[in-house]
Order: C-alpha cells, then sequence, then structure tokens
C-alpha cells in the first residue's frame, strides 16, 4: 500500500451460490424461487445498501449460476471486478426448505464448488489491485469449505495486517461441513489478526484454545488476545459488545418475524457500517440490532436489507402506508 | 327533486386507478397483482356487498385500464352508467410496494389522469339522472387532483343541498398531492354542506380555520359549525362519534392483521350502511369497526369486504371451518 | 383369521376427494392448488409418515380425479391396493375458500361421487386380502354419505369384532350431510364396537341415546358402554383422555397457526400411532397434541404430517435453520 | 308485447358453472385457473363486447361459486337481473385439463346443480320484466341437463313466437349429457320454432326426424322446414350458411391456435351480432369466422372476446406492438 | 430362478434426480419448477403407465430430495421396495435452462451422489428378493457415473443371463460424464449380454470395437454380435429396428413440440411395454414413437406419459375436447 | 478529447422504464411481470452481453422504479455512473398488454418523467467524464419526449462530431409521442450528423426533406447526405443495409416466435457489435439478424439477449438438450 492512499471501505471473500427457495416441504415438489446466497456478499449488499464501498473477491463457475451471483452483486452495487470465474468447476446451490412457520431446512450442493476452490492467489490479486480496504471482512464457513479457501482467508488476515486494514470475523460455525474440533484448531490461530469478532454465544468457545475456553468469560480472554471488539449476537436477545471499556448490550428491536435466514450477516452488515462510519459502540449496536431486525422481517437472505434513508422505518407503526 | 321522489342510497365520486401490488420490494422485480383502488369506489363496493345501491360517478380514460376499473364496480354491482371516459387522459396507476410486514409504499402514476379531470357537469348529470341518492360520500383526495375536480366536489355538496341529499366527508388527507394549507382553505368551505364528517385524529384541524382550530375539541368546533356527526378514525384504538347527544366510542376489533390498505373506507361503508338502515350511533360505531376489520384481515384494498350475511364471522373463533 | 397371522397396523375407509386451496375469496376468481383431503385418508397419511403399514380401502372414480387421489396416496406410502375405483360415479371435489385469516369456508361437490357409494363388498374384500389390521380407523363421516356407505361401515365394524381388531372412531360430525338426529340414530348403534372413541367435546352426546345423553359425563358413560379410551379434542385448550383409570389431560403445543384445516385427522394419526407402539396413554396424548400442532403449523390436510424423525422438530426455537 | 315498444337485443338462457383451467393433467396436482364458463354466457359476453344489450337468465346457487358466475357477467354488462339464485343446489363446476398441446378433457360437476334446476317460472318471469329481445339464443346443452331445464326452453321458444322475437339455436350436442338418440327426440321438436339453426356437420341429422335425416342435404330439409338460415362450422375449414337464397361459404381466419375451447360459441356471437346489426349473410359469416378466430387464439371460454374496436386486430401482421 | 416362477415385468436401475425446471435463463432468476427426473425411471414411469409391473432399484440419499423421488416413483405405481437409501451421500440434482424455444441447458449437481454410489449388492438384492425380471433395463449413462454403479451394471446384466432375463440397452452417451473413448471401453464389453439395443444414430459406434466401427452398417455387425434388435432413434426422422428378419422404418408421429426432454425415454418405454405385450416389431415401433411423440408434446421428463387408455389420443384432430 | 486516449465502446442515452408485462389482456386483472424496458438500453444490455464496454447516460426518478432500471443496468454490466437521478419527477412505467399471440398493445405512463427530462447538460458531463465513447447511439424516441430531452440529442451529437466519435440513430418512430411531421422536422435535422442509420422501411421519409423524400430511393438520397450506412430492417424478410459499396440482404433467421418486442433493438445490438468489431457490412447484418432472432425468441425486451459465445446457439436443431 502507498501510504495516503485513498481506502475503499470493505474487502470480503467468501462462497456465493445459488439460492433456491421453496414454499413448502421438499419432498411435496412444487416451486422455488431463485436467488444468491453466501454469508460474505449478504454482508457486501447490506454495507453497499447503507452507501459504503464494498468489493467482492468470491468465486463461481463459469456457468449461468456462476452469472447469477455476478449479476445479483453488481445490481446491488457491490465490485466483483476481483471475483474468480472458475472454469473447471461450478457454482454451488443453496436449498432452503420451509418446514415450520419458524424452522427452516438447508440443502446445500456446494461439495467441490468452485467457491471452495477460492485461491490464495485470488486474494493476492485483490489486494494488489488498486487501494486497500478500510475493513477485511471474513467468516468461519470459508475455511471449512477446502483448504484453498482456508489458505485464502489465512494470506488475506496477513495481507490485512500488511496494509494496515482491520479485520473482521464473524465465526458462523456450519456443522455440516467441518467438527467444531476441526473449526476450533483454525479459528483459534486466526485470533490474533482479527480485530472485531463477532459471533453467537456459544461459537466463542471455538475461538480459544481449550486451555483457553474453560474462562468464564471468553469475552475477556479474546480482548487479552488483542481482539479489539467481541461482539456477540443473543438473537432475540440482542446483542453484547465486549471492548476494553466494558460490555455494552442493546435489545433485539420488536419486528413480526418473516424470515431469520440471513439476519446474522445483516447484523453484521449494521455494525461495520457505523464502524466505517466512526460511529461509537452503542450506535454500531443499535445500527447492527436493526439491520438484523429488517433480515428477520424480510424473505431471502439480503432482500429486505435497507438503504440508509430507510433505516428508520422501523419504528412506523402497524399499518404504516407512504404515500 | 320531485316531492316522494324514491332515491336510490348512495351517490359517491372521486379517482379510481388500476392498482399493482407487489409481493415485495418493487427495486427487485419479481410480479404485481392487478387490481382497482381509489378511496371512493372503496366504499362504494363495501356499500354494495351490504346491499345498499350505489352510483359512482367517476372518470376513467378510454382504456384498458379504465375498462377494468368499470368491469369491477360493475362486478360488485356498482352503477357506473354515470361514470365519466375520458378519450384524451389515461386512468391513473397506483403501486403498492410492501416494504415491512407492516409498512407499505404507494406510487402514484396519476398526474394529468382522466380520474384527475373530473367536470363539474359531469356531477350536475350524475345528479340530473334519475333519482335523487339519499347520502353523497366525497373524500378530500378528490379535490387535491386539480381545480376541476375541486369544482366538481364543491357543485356536488351544493347539488347535494338542493336535493335534500346528506353529505359526508372522509377528510383522508393526502400530502404527495397537496400541502395542509391547500387543503384546509378547500376543506373548511365545505364544512357548512356536511352532515357527517369523518376523519383521523390528526385531520381534523384541515377542517377548521385557523381562528378555529386552536380550540381543544374541534370535533365540538364542527358540530357548532352544524355538523351533524363528527366521526373520529382512530386505528387500533377504535374510533370515537360525536353528535348533539355527546361522545360515543368504539373499541377497534381483534383481528389478525394482513393490509391495513384500505382499512379506513371500510370503515367509511359500515358507518353509512348503518345510518342508511337507520340504525342508531353506537350499532354505526359497531358497524363500521366491524367492516373495517374485514379490511385489516384481508389483502387488498375492497375484496375481503363482507356481505351482510358474513357480518357476524368475524366473531367465529380461530380455526374456524364453516363446512 | 388365522390364528397367529401377522397383521399390518391399520386399515381405513372412507371418502377422499381433490381438494382445490384457494388464497382468496372464491367469488374473486384467482387460481386454486390441487391437492386430495379426506378424514381417513389424512389419518393413513399420519400414520405412514409415522412408520404404520396402512390400508386405504375407499372408492375413487375412474377418472382423473381419482387418480390423483390414489397417486397422493400411494406416494405417501399408504397401500390402495384394497381401494375401488367407480367406473359409474366421479370422485368428489372439496373447496377450501379462505375468508378471513382463521375462518375457512369449505365448498362440497361430492353429492353421488364414487366415494359416497362405497360398499359393503369393498369391505368385506378387504378384510379378506391377506392378513388382519390391527387397528380399523372410522370417522362419522363416512355413514352421512348414503345408505350403502353407512351399510359398509357397519360391515366393518362387525367384521372388527370378529378378527380381534381394535375399532377407533372419530366423530366428525358434518352438519351439511346429515342432522344431529340422524347421526345419533347410526352412531350410537356403532358404540358397542368402538374400542377408541375420539370426539369434540359437542360431539359426545351423538354418541348416547337421548335416555343416556343427559349426565353430566357422558365419557363416564361411554366407558360404561363398554369404550375402552374415550378422547375429547379441545382445540386450543388440548385434550382430554377417559380411561377405566381415570381422566388425564395434555394442553396444545404452541405454535404459530397457518391452517387448522386437518388437525384433528393428524391428531388421530398421532393418538393411534403412540397406541400402536404399546405406549401409555398420557404418550398417546402428548404425541397426538404435537402431531395436531403440526397440522396446524402447515398449509393443507396432510401435508405437514411429521415422520417420526420430525417429531422433535416442534420444540426448536423461533428462527431455527436446520443447516 | 305492446307494439313498438322498444326491445333489447338478446335474451339468452342456460347453464353457466365455475370454470377450473390447470396447465398441466389433473392427476399430477399443482394448480388450477378459476374463471367462468357456460356456452350462453359466453355467447352473452361477446355480444356485450361487441355493444349488444343482452340479458342472461340463467340460474346459479346461492354460493360464492354463482355470486363469481354473477360477478363476471356483471363485468362484462351483461344483464343478470333476471338470473334465479337457487338456494337449493349448487352452482356446477366445470374442470379443464390440458392432455396434449391440441387435446383438453372436461369434467363436469353439474349434476343436480342449480343451473340444471332452471325453471319455466323464470323463463316467464323473464319475458315478463320489461321489453321484448328481438333475438333469444338457446342451445341444445340445457334440454340435457333435466326435464325442468328442457321444459324451460320450450316455454322460452314458445314465448319467443308469441313476442316476434327471433329464436336462434346451436345444436352443441354433448355425448355425456344424453345420447343422440334423446337429443334428437328433443331437439327436433324445437325446428318449427327456430329462425337460425347453427350446428356443426354432424350434429344436423339430431335436428330432423329418422324419416328426413337420411337425405344427402340435411340443411336443404330445415329450410324447407321454415329455418330461415342454417349456419354450419367447419372449425378449420370455416363456415357455410344456407338460406333461401343458397349456399355461402367463408374461410375459418388464419390465427395461431392456443386454446379451442369457446370458439363456437365466439362464432355465434359474431354472427348474430351481424345479425342485429341487420348486415347480410357474407357480413355475418365473416364476423362469425372472425369473433371465433380471437377464440381460438385466446386462452379460456370468452375472455379473448373482441370489442367491435378489436375487430380488426386480426389482420395486423406478426409481432405488431400497438404503441 | 426358479423353473415355472412367475415373473414382473421390469427391473431398472440408475439415478434419478430432483428436476428443477426453470421457465426463462436461470442468470435472471425467477423460479424454477420442482419434479424428479432419470432416464430409466422415466422409463420405468413410462412402462407403469401403460399398465406393466415395473421395478426400480436405484440410490437415493437419506434427504428430502430422496424422498420426493421415492414419492414420485411410488405415486406413479413404480415398486421401490429395492431402493437403496444411501445416508452418507445427497440425492443428485439437475437442472434444466430453457434457453430458446427449442434449446435447454442442463446443470448437473450429482458428482458424489447418492445415485452414483449405486453398489452391485443392491443389484444382487433386487434379483434376490422375489421373482425374475422378463426385461433388464439398462442405459449407458450408470457406468459413467462411477466404479461401483458401473460395476452394478455388469453385475445386472450376468445376473440377468442366469435369471433367463431378456436385456435392453439404451446408449445415452453423455459427453459431460465421459468421454466417447471411456464410454466405448465400457460398453463394447456389454454387448454379448444385450438383447435389445436402442441408440440414436450417432449413438452406434460407442458400441462396436474400433476393428468393428467401420462397417457401413454397424447395425448389421451388431446383430452378428447377438443383439436380438437393434432400435435406432432418428428424432423427427422417426425410427428403424433391425433384426434378424430385416429392418423397419417407422415415421415419428407429427405433435406440436412442446419439450423434447424424455422423449428418448418415452420412445423406450413404448418399445418395450409391445414387447412385453408380444407384439411384432412393426407394432413395437409404432408404440415407440406414439409414446415419444406424448413426451415431446408434454412439458417435463414423464410427466406427459400416456396411460394405455390414452395411447389414442394423438390421432385427435386440433382442438379437440374430450368431454 | 485528447489524441491517442483509449475509449470505451458506447456511449447510449435516452428514457428506460419499469416494464410491466401481464399474460393475458389488462382489463381482466391477473398479474404482470415486472422489468425493465427502454429502447436504447436494450440495445446496451445487447451490447453488453455481447462483450462492449459500454455508458448508459439516461435519467430515472430518485424512487425504487428508478433504482429497478439501475439494479437492472449494473446487473447486465452497464456503466451506469453517467445516469441522472431527478429527485422531483418518477421514473416512467411501460405496460406491455398481451392481446393476441402476434399482437401485443402498449400503455405508456412517461408523460412527465425523469427520463422525459433528460439535460444537455447530463449529456456534456456523460462526454466530459472519462475517455470518448467509439460510437454514440440515439432514437428517435428520445427528441420526442419533450425539449430538454430533444436537445439533449441534440447536443450529444454535436459533442460525439466533436470527438470522433461515430453516431448511430435507430429511427425508431412512436406515433403515440409526436406526429410524423414533427418527427421529421426533428430527425432531419440530425442527418448531417449521423453516421449510421437504423430504420424500418416506412421510417426512411422521416429522415428527409419533403424536397428530399420522393425519390424512390431515400436510402441513396441519405447515403448522399453524407450518412455511411442505411441499414433498413425488413421484420420477417430480413434486412438491408446500403453502403456507398452498394446494397447487401440479409435474410430473417428462423425461429420459433416468442415476443417480437426488443427485436428492433436487439438487431441494433449486434450490428453495432460487428462494426466494433470491425466486421465488414455481410458479418454486421448476419449478426444483427442473429441477436434479433434470439429477441423475437425470447420473452421480454432483452432478456433473451446472447453472449458471445451463445450466438451459435441458433443454429441448434428442434429439441436440442445442452447436457
Amino acid at each position: 500500500m502507498r501510504p495516503g492512499a485513498p481506502r475503499y471501505d470493505v474487502l470480503t471473500l467468501g462462497e456465493s451460490m445459488v439460492a433456491l427457495r421453496g414454499s413448502r416441504p421438499l419432498k411435496l415438489g412444487g416451486s422455488m424461487d431463485v436467488s444468491v446466497a453466501g454469508a460474505e456478499s449478504n454482508v457486501a449488499i447490506g454495507l453497499s445498501r447503507l452507501g459504503h464501498a464494498v468489493r467482492w473477491a468470491g468465486a463461481v463457475g463459469d456457468d449461468e449460476a456462476g452469472e447469477l451471483v455476478l449479476r445479483t452483486l453488481r445490481a446491488e452495487g457491490v465490485d466483483v471486478t476481483g471475483a474468480t470465474r472458475d472454469p473447471a468447476a461450478p457454482t454451488g446451490l443453496i436449498l432452503f426448505e420451509p418446514r415450520l412457520p419458524e424452522v427452516t431446512r438447508v440443502h446445500y450442493y456446494r461439495a467441490g464448488s468452485a467457491g471452495s476452490r477460492l485461491t490464495p492467489e485470488a486474494v493476492e490479486a485483490a489486494f494488489a489491485a488498486g487501494p486497500a480496504p478500510r475493513v477485511l471482512h471474513l467468516t468461519g464457513i470459508t475455511p471449512a469449505l477446502g483448504p484453498s479457501a482456508a489458505e485464502a482467508c489465512r494470506r488475506a488476515l496477513r495481507l490485512a495486517r500488511d496494509h494496515g486494514t482491520q479485520a473482521c470475523l464473524d465465526v458462523n460455525f456450519r456443522s455440516r461441513l467441518w467438527s467444531s474440533r476441526e473449526a476450533a484448531a483454525e479459528l483459534r490461530s486466526w485470533i490474533p489478526y482479527v480485530d472485531v469478532l463477532i459471533a453467537s454465544d456459544d461459537e466463542l468457545p471455538l475461538c480459544l484454545a481449550s486451555s483457553e475456553s474453560t474462562p468464564s468469560s471468553p469475552e475477556k480472554t479474546l480482548l487479552e488476545l488483542g481482539v479489539r471488539e467481541v461482539v456477540v449476537k443473543l438473537g432475540a436477545s440482542g446483542a453484547t459488545a465486549h471492548t476494553a471499556d466494558g460490555e455494552l448490550h442493546a435489545p433485539a428491536r420488536e419486528v413480526r418475524a418473516v424470515d431469520a435466514v440471513g439476519a446474522g450477516d445483516a447484523f453484521v452488515a449494521g455494525y461495520l457500517s457505523a464502524l466505517l462510519d466512526a460511529e461509537p459502540v452503542p450506535t454500531r449496536l443499535d445500527r447492527a440490532v436493526t439491520t438484523g431486525a429488517f433480515a428477520v422481517a424480510s424473505r431471502g437472505d439480503w432482500e429486505g436489507a435497507p438503504t440508509r434513508a430507510e433505516l428508520g422505518l422501523l419504528g412506523a407503526g402497524p399499518g404504516t402506508v407512504i404515500r
């Protein structure tokens, strides 16, 4: 990075897939809506809607499904010029099956996908092209996809440190992709590079060595290990941020729940948006629970993410009609 | 009006449009359902479903959208023989965009529409054709559409007085169409002609001169100005009627909310229906909150309006199956 | 029945129809989803999903609608080799019309249908083919369909007694098909054959002679008449089972209500499933309120019935995503 | 009829049903579109679209399906004030099942329907109410529905003669409803009352006694029996009209075929429209093949019927865009 | 096989997948219909619809997609009691993307699927369970899925010979799954076991060694190698059968093309159906081109397959309405 | 323009609107699909799909409809950084109503729209930002939208000349927007600036002064006036190009017609693509009729536009399945 070069806001990378969403149990047939999903691209879209400059540097196949992923990200104003098109592997699929009003079943078709074959070279290229990002955002899903993708993440963390880029990690543990032991082995080594750690309550131990993980306060341990902000998502109970200044809690925003999928990613987008705006922690938490509530109130992974102008809509009363 | 001539129940006029209703944010594309909406025609359908003889004397373009408006009103038994088809202007459109479960955004394509060009002559013709109506129903939307439409309303109010027809006004202030100052300037001059005034809480001051509007009880002032019944819609808090006999309150009916659009119009239809049935004020309020609840419980502007036989359905328990 | 012959689990019979389900009031047109419904086949599917071997021995027309009924039951693993195809009568239809979020109107096209012409001979054949069932399940709908169908039920009850098959009756009174007097005249004569009686609160008197029906506890009277288990469905208040050992109550499971249709049948399936598993009464009631809750939480008559593995899903918290 | 009283254009009567139209074979489930169908109401709508004053005097049940029939006819400007609502019988249903691109299977649920119970008294009332029609239109379907409906037709034919109303009969033989022998027995007795007879080639013998039906030219025999115009529909080969002036042929209009259902009724509407306009036979045939072609080019029974202004559209070239 | 034991008609095995079918290019999103596809199960359904007893012995995952495959086959009357549920691999997916009216693009998600892991043991079990089939049907797709699936096919061919079961092979070369060299290496070794070989024109060389494949008539060579019937599918040009008795050609049936996918499988079902009926070759070819035409005229892989009663429908004229 | 600066391929400007497309006549209601349309943006997308760098510099409202326009163009890789968002006017709408299989009716809601208020300043800015385009593409629709838009076009033509940018004009006369006299008055003055003129046969006279327009060959006159290439679209008859080298004709590509809307714009995209590739005139015409055929074969204005790799698909035979 040349000193003084302007930076763009966020670089993120990970697997995005074509998402198929049914309206009844899969085994009954019917029809499914086609969209796009991916934890990191959900965050990217959430940030772009809020006005931030975001780049997504994942990999898709050189197929129509990959084209849909890229079309969608471009539509949302996310820069995909650093994305890789892999001619030798397909774009992954994810099927969302509604089973009960509040229970969704997910089926993956991502084994061997282009997204899982993301390379460290692609990450190098993303950092090499133009100015450096202010924030790098990773999730704990990507290293579970395969050795190349894991190495790409590690490379990204090192490059972030080299470029003075803050690193944010959303743990997002997926038991279908790897065991908690495997996850812990990988993620613990990331902690020294992480500035902002976001996780649900039960995911915190995955970030600590077993010798470290017994303490009653994993948050405190993580702060001691150098993480600047530990943000804990508590679902309907809101969220808590732990920093050197202490602990702050924000309750969840009340909203009529439609689809919880994507709420965690929306939360991250809100948190990072306020961080990029140089807002203090209470404002970050507040924006995070607000964008999270938008996701819960909307069908889809990212479709309901608010623009900056829409952030205030959530407070409108029932039956609000904006004429 | 010849003395003793039989009257039909209600004449109403105003703009009705083709209504497009999406199931997700407009900017995401998808599809939209096509129907018809208009405050006055919503009232007309509500009354017709309850068995009253209603005429709608608005204007539509000489186009397919206008044909849809007329087809829909005819289907619902509303007499449209007095409606105008304007060959020189299109039928307006209204787009309803769902943004959050309880927040709907509305987009109008009605500038210069046929409906906004309604003429006083059309109103003259509507009164001249056959017997006079028992009730004339107007809203505060129509005068905001343009000078000709405003003059048509004034003409209608004068003709109503000449024919011994009661006049009902639902204030329905639309800030997108005019300012509250403009609205007040127009509507205050209508008050001497109005028998039944229906408004939401915050709309009452629009009906009073600024010298009059300071008092703590605008309802009382309106009664003093000659309005016979002042009915205040309070949304989830029900409604209150003010007459010479005092003030009466009715709570809202509990119902699972689906779509608040059209609830105010449905409320008016219920109120006028009971008034036409010569029911006392408590019954009028009760029917009004009941028809309003039907609208809240149904998708669309008027689609869920009850027939007289269905009025009792609202009390049925959860999970009722009528076999 | 040869002594010692292995038995399959359940035989049931009754009318199944093509079910058309709209998403708005029928008089507004639109579109309707096509499926299959029938109280007994709903129970059959519920049991098959839970792993039991079930036969359905109803009658359908030799038409495409009948083929849909049979395709659906076969898909669900219900044995229909004993079903009758009647070349001289059509398969019945049932239209479900949503009127309010919690009120559904039903329209039947089943007069003279193949299902209503079920014959005692078909029942004879069902018992004669292979081993006997452990349980026979009937509802009070079938005898209301016509004399032949009523006689088929009586024959089935006698054959059940002859074969040592337990008989279960779900009263399911349908006032559109017959009067309560007619129902009582028929059903009382069945009581001596019934082992498990399932009914809603207000249906119990239909099972007792007028001389018997005055007592404050019809359940006790029914037990005295030889019914082994009297299970009373109380909707949102749960259910109560009365046996020689006394009375047991289970509250309803909390769930977001989607469609109450089919909940009673799902309840029966859960109860019989646990009975076939030789579970004690509390477990039977518990499984019954659980399967009932699944039905309430799902659109359709039987579509949401759980497999055995899914029974535990109901306790998952809001926003559960099974990845 | 008072001499000189103004007449309206057409009175027609017969059964109209709720029509369900699938997009794939019925046995596969899926969904069906809900509309209305009936040979006579198809003709009524076709005529109303062309600007004629039409009354439909059939019977529907006092149910939501009947309301849909009436809503649809009112929407299309057909006068239904003479229609009967039968509280004791349901409105019939008709299911259209697409089996191959050019083969549609029809399933009726009309046995015992309100429409089949049409009474002579209803016909009397229709003639007694106001001025007489210029044309009465019947089809050979109605007498097949039951003795009351058959008697209603006979009554209508006699009243037509009494009132100087021309009678038009479209034979429309339905083998599912009656045998050709039954049809012939009934329809032959109608011939003396019929002014305009419309039939397909193979239906002509049904209008002649067996002693009459052998001749090579049934058309000539029918003319000799007093029919003024014998119009023979030949499908893709067009149509032929036989009158005292000889025989005239019109080829079919070329059009991309979408759905042949309703084409015959549309043909009748075109023919009668030109007859009411006092156009000569060639113009009648031309309008008939044109309206028939519109029906073939449109999905549904009547949905694509042209207005007078649209009649010219058919000649537009491929890819025409009317901006 | 015990001598004289009754046989069922056909055993087939191969991979069936959940099929998603869009109505516009995949990259534009939208929605997709969910069904089931698989060359062998298409044949199985086609045969079952024609009244034959068929078993399908493929493998699916122990997931909801697998359940949909089994539900569909059961619905169609195909015996799936010999199917394998693989807990360690998912059911494959296939996406059909319409690109032009006559061009469909296919995307597979079947790498590592349960269907591709079919085992020889499963085939052993299928032959061991009950009587032997009269015909074994395989395609050249299965051996391309992996070594285990290839070995399963070889085992099936040997078992067929041992049990006196005729073997039918539809070459169905898929260049996405293997090279023509690989295909030839495998399929040539099957020829000695094959009684009926079905292939398109350009697939024939795949069945011959390179030393054999030069001759001008590969059909003759195949007959010399012991194949009893060589049936060549020629698409719009019909089909040709080569036997010891010479060569026979049947032209394709004219039909309005809707979707060519599945036509080859439908052709095979028709051919085998007539063979099972002991019809001579001309009748086999005729039934094959007829069932093939049904597939071309219907959307989906197998949805439009005719029953025996429907075979005659194809000759019905345009605009046929079966009332 | 700095000498030697690299250029991007195409700049285009004009009005793009939200497009609503029904599947049946508008007056019958139903639903409409939401997309985007605009002659110039159709061309832009067509070019982008073929790999060219394109900028679109139109204006949309600062509303959700405008956001949909921009999202769509971004998705397709069209640079919209030069687009204007007008806070004071809405984005226009266009409704496509299918009336017959080959006749589409269009309804505009574009009066006073943001797109019609495009300013010369916006055009200045588009040229000022970065390198100059190689081609400027305009249509004759834009000047019909209002004086500001007309002036914007004139400015663009002058700037093109100043920057050495070739100008392409597609006449696209819209009689709903202006008279042929008005069109001619405007467009004639453009001719001196135009390098490539594309028009349908009957539009050519609009480009010539009345003194010029009588000649038998308007093409020759246009060439004499300095137009380098005159390309005449002849619909199903193909197209003809007139240059100094003479006249060249290309027949239309055969394709199953689905929707002719957008075919002209697709034709232009193909022509310009080959021109940018420095292909000779025959190749330009060939690519133009090919991309035009893709549009005719696809639903929507631009949705079916081919990528470069897909250009060859059109020659695939019927029933092609790309596996």
